[in-house]
This record gives structure tokens, C-alpha cells and sequence, in this order.
């Protein structure tokens, strides 16, 4: 099985892009073509992904839109990861943490079980309850950083006082708490298995993020029907090894009467604005 | 369907009990006789409740040992919520979170389609995150305040500057991390949904939790297995509404040759000492 890194930036060389599409397929949102197969959840799936294979450098699932239909669910989100091309890889975006050795379980159900490629982690518990993540060689767990939602505010932008913000000097001092979730994040990743997320939201925050935890993949979500400013992201993250995900915005684009036409063109558009941006210094 | 809090509140009083039982049944832990059954995982905790029901306050689950056998896994977690009785309440215990229109499937697993009374989740993306938890109305969201794993310090005892150790004066200013969350989420219990979880390994800091954030229902984990000192913590818990839970301590009792003897005997044991410090004083 090849390391997700190598994997990524393969995907992002072959199809020449770093849109990551994102099936949050709401069961109640699947259209009425594919509502009387067996498992429509999956079949939209695996439609989506046929129509944007060779335009995207990776695929994410956000286990909740499984979850909530229970053994079936499941059962449609290891039909859908049947159907992702080796060569792209997969990210499960459950943001899980626990207690050591119950994340160890949560580890063997998206690595063991499902075959992911990488995931998403909560920091609040701290390092033990993530390490399980870490620990899988050639695997990825994306810290979340600072998340996409307006509430991120509440805790992930309160400021530090004490010791941590003497952690780094000058330019690099950490004053805020996601600023010291990178800061750990960085220390975390002994073994090149740790990456960040960092919502489109706050592109004035990229560059600090960045030189706190300098190299550590980063993924980007959003944009699209959350808002984000995709120029301003992008600028900021030039030169990293970044994954900006669309999700809604994708798989249910409005205005197309074929679903996977549209996630196509989609696509495409997103993936043109990114290249475009990086294109024009 | 009674709410929450009453339900706790009687079964507190009809058992004489403050026990939580954790049913963190790891399959590969379960003994021998149970495993030539159709569903070992639910026997074992049918098994386990069965001996247990008249001396327990509730029941937690952690989804970790279910989700890690994927859709077996979940049909599990259904057949232990079936033989668990009506009236004692059920924690399903996942520690999610994540933006809104996510977190409301996460909320629909666990609310409408298992039929649980009450979860626990994880305050990092602040209010939105949680909030569609919060809206259950007769149910109760266990947001973690602090963790009973060592790297609970890694954030959530950092200190705080700013505005945020400027809202509460006198003995409740907010200083950590921690803190500020059990302030939040006393703001955010509009609807009587919302609790803490506060490990059991640092009681010296559950009188100050209970003064910024007075009158929500406690979750402890950390007995047992994780070492925490029940005396301290009970001492310090009085006329509150906490639970106290315990899992591998009681379903993985040593010393028995029949685990349900086990876990009546140790659930027994835990219910008198907690009874006996609270007589006490």
C-alpha cells in the first residue's frame, strides 16, 4: 500500500489539481435517478467519483452523513470507499479522539477495517488521544487547527498567557490556541504522519499557521458553500502541500439536470481557480 | 419518552445509586462463552446489564468498540440499547462534533435512531458544533470539560489571556482552558441539555468547575481502571447531580470466573463506597 504523501502528490501531479471532493451525500438530498437501486447512498457515490477521477487529488468522507443511518450507513461508505481508484486517496473526516486506548479503536475502524488513507483528529483530549492515529506509518491524521464555523472562535482563537506563548520567539510566539494546537502538531509529527486542518475562513491566519508548523500537510475546507475566499487562501498557500476540499458545493452543484455532469464541471471550475491563482504571482 | 434528567434522577433514587457502567465491551476481550452466539458483543453486555440493572444510575456506551466492527459493529450497539430497561437512561458516549449541518446527523444517529438519552461531545469547535445536541430538548449533551487522560494538559490546562480570565471576578475568573469551556457551557444550558464530563483524576479542580458552572449535571470518568481517587472526587461532588462511571473495573472484573457475577459484585462495591463517603462527612 503506498504512503499517503506519496500518494497525494501523485494524485496532484496526474490530474494536475488540489481539489479534494467531499461526499457528504445526505441520504435526503440524493436524487430521485438513483433513489430506487439498493444502495443509492453508494451509487451516487460512485458516479460522483467516476465523473471526477482525473480532477481531483483526493476524495473525503464525512462519516456522519454514514452514521446516521446506522449498520446500512456503514454499509454505504464501504461501498463508496470500493469505489475510489487506488491511486487517489482517501481521507475519513470523523474528527475523532478519545482515551488511548479507545482511539486505538477508532484507528483500527478507518485504517484496519475501511482502508483509509488519512483522517481527521480532535486536539482537545491532547497527544494520547491522537497518537493512536499517529502511530500507523505512511498514514495521515489532520489535527483540526482551526476549523471552518463561525463558533471556532469560542475556543480555538482565545488567547494564551503563561508559558506557551514563550514556546517560540519574535514572529512565531503563540498567543492563540490554535496557534499552539500547530505548534504541538508539528512536534507530533515524528514520522510524517500528522497534517493539519485549517478552514478557509481565515486566510489572514495561513502565514503564521504555516511558519509554526512548517511542511505539515495541510487541509483546507470551506470553500465553496461555507464562503471561504479561495484567492486569498491560495496565495498564502503556495508552496505547501495543500488539499482545498468542496464539498455541497460539488456534489450537489445547483443548475445542472445531471448530478455528476455537474460535480464534473465542478470540479473542473474549482481546480482552473486554483491552478489559475498559482499560475499568476 | 421521560426526559433525561427525571430519568437519571429516578433511577439515582430507585437504586440508591450514583454507578455508571461502561459498556466498553472490546470484542477481543470478551470471554469465551459468549462467543459461539450470533452477537457476542450484544450477549456480553445483556449479560452484563442483566446483572447490573438494579444498582446502576445509567449506562454509557463508547461507540469506539462498536464502530471498530464496522456494520456488525452498529447492529451491536442496537441489540445492547434493546436490552438495556426503559428505565434506566443511556450515554452514548462518541465525543463528536463538527460544523452544524454535520453535527445535526451526528445527533440523529444517536438521538433518533438508537434512541439514546444523552452523549457526550467535544468542545473544540464551540457552540455551533454542539448545538444541535443542545436542541434536543429532554435530552443531555455531556460536554468534555476536562479529560481523564494525561495529555488532558496539552490544552486544556493552558492558561488563558486576554478577555476571556476577565468573565467571571473574584474566586470564578476564568484562567484555563478548561474553565472557560465549563463557562460556555453554562451559557449554553438554556434547555437544561447540557453537562460536563470532568475526569476523576483531578479532583482538586472540581470545586471551582462547579462554581463557574453550578447546577449542570457531571459526568466522571477515570475510576477504576484509570486510577482516579474516588474519595477526593466524591468528597468534592456532593449535592451536585454527577455519575460516576466505571467500565473495564467493572465489566472486565479480575478474580471472577462468571463476568456477570463480576460486574454485580463490583457495581455493588462502587455504589457502597460512593454512598458510604457521601454518609460520611
Amino acid at each position: 500500500m503506498m504512503n499517503f504523501l506519496h500518494k497525494l502528490q501523485n494524485a496532484k501531479k496526474t490530474n494536475n489539481s488540489y481539489v479534494c471532493v467531499g461526499l457528504d451525500s445526505e441520504f435526503e438530498k440524493l436524487p430521485e435517478s438513483v433513489k430506487s437501486y439498493p444502495d443509492p447512498q453508494a451509487l451516487f457515490n460512485n458516479l460522483i467519483i467516476e465523473a471526477t477521477k482525473d480532477n481531483v487529488c483526493a476524495y473525503k468522507i464525512n462519516s456522519a452523513f454514514y452514521e446516521c443511518r446506522g449498520a446500512d450507513g456503514w454499509k454505504s461508505l464501504e461501498n463508496t470507499v470500493k469505489g475510489i481508484p487506488e491511486n487517489i486517496p482517501i481521507i475519513v473526516d470523523g474528527k475523532r479522539a478519545d482515551i488511548g486506548n479507545t482511539s486505538r479503536k477508532y484507528a483500527q475502524a478507518v485504517y484496519d477495517l475501511l482502508g483509509a488513507d488519512a483522517v481527521t483528529v480532535n486536539p482537545y483530549l491532547g497527544l494520547d488521544g491522537i497518537e493512536p492515529f499517529l502511530n500507523y506509518e505512511g498514514k495521515c491524521a489532520f489535527v483540526l487547527c482551526h476549523t471552518s464555523n463561525k463558533s471556532s472562535e469560542d475556543f480555538q482563537r482565545v488567547s494564551l498567557a503563561g508559558g506557551e506563548n514563550q514556546l517560540r520567539r519574535d514572529k512565531n510566539a503563540i498567543t492563540r490556541l490554535f496557534e499552539l494546537v500547530a505548534h504541538k502538531a508539528s512536534e507530533w509529527n515524528k514520522i510524517g504522519s500528522c497534517g493539519l486542518v485549517i478552514g478557509a475562513n481565515v486566510p489572514e491566519d495561513f502565514t503564521r499557521i504555516i511558519d509554526i508548523a512548517p511542511g505539515l500537510p495541510i487541509l483546507v475546507p470551506g470553500i465553496g458553500a461555507q464562503g471561504g475566499d479561495i484567492r486569498a487562501v491560495v496565495e498564502r498557500l503556495r508552496g505547501t502541500d495543500f488539499t482545498i476540499n468542496s464539498s455541497r458545493g460539488i456534489i450537489f452543484a445547483p443548475g445542472y439536470d445531471d448530478f455528476a455532469e455537474g460535480a464534473h464541471r465542478q470540479t473542473i471550475a474549482l481546480k482552473d481557480i486554483i491552478n489559475d491563482i498559482l499560475a499568476n504571482r
